[in-house]
């Protein structure tokens, strides 16, 4: 049987512990697509890059233990679902800002337009 | 001679940095600190513990190689100012929802209030 996955409640969700989840380019670009979707994403939808499936599986750990991300197991896949309205009740603003003033991630794999 | 104190120019912000640098609680109050006092801090007045000297060395040297902090050597101090202009120019809103967020460290010295 798989582990539950644990999300912090509302009031436990520390201002640290955001802004340190959101510190890294990979999850920042996570956090920006999954603000950017219409519905909840699949981890595979929502990861910029070609990363190790552990590498990845440890960035959305730290994201859903911040209290970024809800996610939910479905079949084989966990869908993640950004939890904006909550952050934003607590810490108004801030992730709107972060969000507004990250740029997207480039793509390693993207060829340089000449 | 001392080595000289370097300062990120503000096109050479990055956002992942500046969030890094907030993301410890001791960090975080320091800035809160700048952003609260009408003038330049020493390092000194600005520090919320009795932390070593080596350590809050250290924060200091994360806060100003993201940009977050001005540092000027007069004498035998340090004296810290907030770049929050330039910062809000080029992440507007930013520092300041986090400001508004961030609770006051908890001196762990002070007597609970009975």
């Amino acid at each position: 049987m798989k582990r539950p996955l644990l999300h912090p409640a509302p009031d436990e969700l520390k201002l640290e512990s955001i802004l340190y989840a959101l510190a890294d380019p990979v999850r920042l670009e996570i956090v920006r697509r999954l603000a950017g979707g219409d519905c909840p994403l699949k981890c595979s939808a929502a990861a910029p890059q070609h990363l190790p499936k552990s590498t990845m599986s440890h960035h959305f750990q730290i994201l859903r233990e911040a209290g970024l991300i809800s996610s939910e197991r479905r079949g084989t896949e966990v869908v993640n679902t950004l939890r904006l309205a909550e952050i934003d009740q607590r810490f108004p603003g801030v992730l709107g800002t972060i969000l507004t003033a990250a740029k997207p991630l480039e793509c390693p794999d993207a060829k340089p337009s000449t």
